[in-house]
């Protein structure tokens, strides 16, 4: 606790919102020798009390790491903060837990390739009470050896940190992803304990039934994956005109008892878009191509 | 097998497509003496095979059967073809296992009673292919001596019964509800399927991390269901605000690349009404505020 192993990479962190507090917190108790570096330097306060050295600059922060570590408002915000200093990022590798786009990862990525450092991106899943245990999900992506390089230190700051490959994007589509599939389960929570709610049944009494369909579902997944792979959709469950059909239903009951109709409108739409093009008779994997950027759009 | 128990319900089924076949099949499995009437009798010719009775008419159907299922297209032709007999109705047991909406349900209760009939409504999830097997799930709701008296044929086509209470729009509206959670993970699979498409990532190396991502969702929903009954919502995971920002980046992501962003949008939009509601600071469970249906206009 607070004692710097000798063996242990230097490690600095760049900003001290709630995130990059639980980082900093996470890498002084296992023993990295530590900087950190924020805009307020009172956010540095308790994590000085237990090691960390905070900075007087930001080229000052970069130079103390090997491994410099940046989570900030936005993208926008890291090149504000790095630019200026760039010159001493080169031969450290830099991990950015900021969140973006894809595109901004792979932007950043050339940027300090173009000043000698390695770049690893980053996304963090869930909340700053997760990093440094064993919930803490952090996903990475850049060059694997620079994810070998530091392996032990990233892994420290949470038991779900994943590398998922040499492409810097592949954190943030992972990310996005994460994010659209948990709001997809939670909205359609919400809508049918919406509707429920009209009867006087209790959420309580919806979420066990809930959770049965959740994991029937679930079971569902790999096989609508291999067909999206194999861009072949034969009916699994129910064709697309029986999930039409059971939409419509959805619609009008929410409609009826003046429930929120947004999100069941939104995925008859997408359904009667497959059946427009031929896709009726498929399996609900077809959607993906309604969804999907066209080929010519991809990177 | 196709071996009539006397001390079992004569049961009918009217509607012969593929569930009212799965359904008249099983009851005959189960040693049930059936009787089945379709518009077209040829659908029939099977069940006949297997021992059922075709009855010349719905009259002569409803008559033959203590317990009358009914699996038809819609509640207008439910109508349709039991108001002509409707008094042969009287002293029997009518199960509605026709797709609707809770009113139209709860409708044909009042329609049935006042025709002497004791009404469960019912809802099936799932394919013909699961009934009469353990993966079977029928929902009934309706008054409960009703359900205990034929509980056993009932039970007999699917593992996954379940009673659901006095209301027969209760059915119904778990139906609505188990769909609209369904077309929540689906498509919010299918979104993170095409985003990753764009980097090369197949759908099959997703499935594996939707699944862990399921499962964690899957364990918040007790608590977000504790916070929608006491009207109270506490940040478990993060705050409105922050998943406001996290799906700016949602909609930024998938515009970019070309991914239809019309689902990432609604979300955004949803949590920008609780956020301009005041519920910027709550939790997630708060947006069921913004679904629901107003105080007022509740059944």
């Amino acid at each position: 606790m607070g004692t710097h192993d000798v063996d242990r990479t230097p490690v600095t962190v760049i900003g001290l919102g709630h995130m990059g507090r639980a980082l900093a917190d996470t890498l002084l108790r296992e023993g990295y020798p530590t900087t950190v570096w924020n805009r307020s330097p009172a956010k540095a306060d308790d994590l000085v009390a237990r090691g960390a050295r905070l900075a007087p600059s930001v080229a000052d922060a970069v130079a103390a790491g090997a491994l410099v570590i940046v989570c900030v408002t936005d993208y926008a915000a890291v090149r504000e903060l790095l630019d200026p200093p760039a010159g001493t990022l080169s031969g450290r590798t830099l991990v950015n837990l900021t969140t973006g786009t894809s595109q901004e990862a792979r932007d950043t990525a050339a940027w300090a390739a173009g000043h000698g450092a390695e770049y690893l991106d980053g996304a963090i899943l869930g909340a700053p009470t997760a990093i440094g245990t064993p919930e803490g999900v952090i996903l990475y992506s850049g060059p694997p050896a620079a994810f070998e390089r530091h392996e032990a230190a990233l892994r420290s700051l949470g038991g779900g940190t994943a590398y998922l490959g040499a492409d810097q994007g592949l954190s943030a589509l992972y990310d996005a992803s994460m994010l659209g599939l948990m709001w997809g389960i939670l909205n359609g929570f919400l809508q049918g304990a919406a509707l429920l709610d009209t009867a006087g049944v209790s959420a309580r009494t919806f979420a066990p039934v809930a959770r049965q369909g959740l994991a029937t579902v679930t079971e569902w997944l790999a096989g609508y994956a291999a067909q999206i792979d194999e861009g072949n959709y034969p009916v699994l469950d129910a064709s697309i005109d029986t999930h039409l059909a059971a939409m419509e239903h959805l619609v009008h009951e929410s409609e009826s008892l003046g429930v929120d109709a947004a999100f069941p409108r939104l995925v008859r739409a997408l359904a009667g878009r497959a059946v427009a093009d031929g896709h009726g008779g498929s399996g609900y994997a077809a959607l993906i191509e309604q969804l999907r950027a066209p080929a010519g759009s991809r990177p």
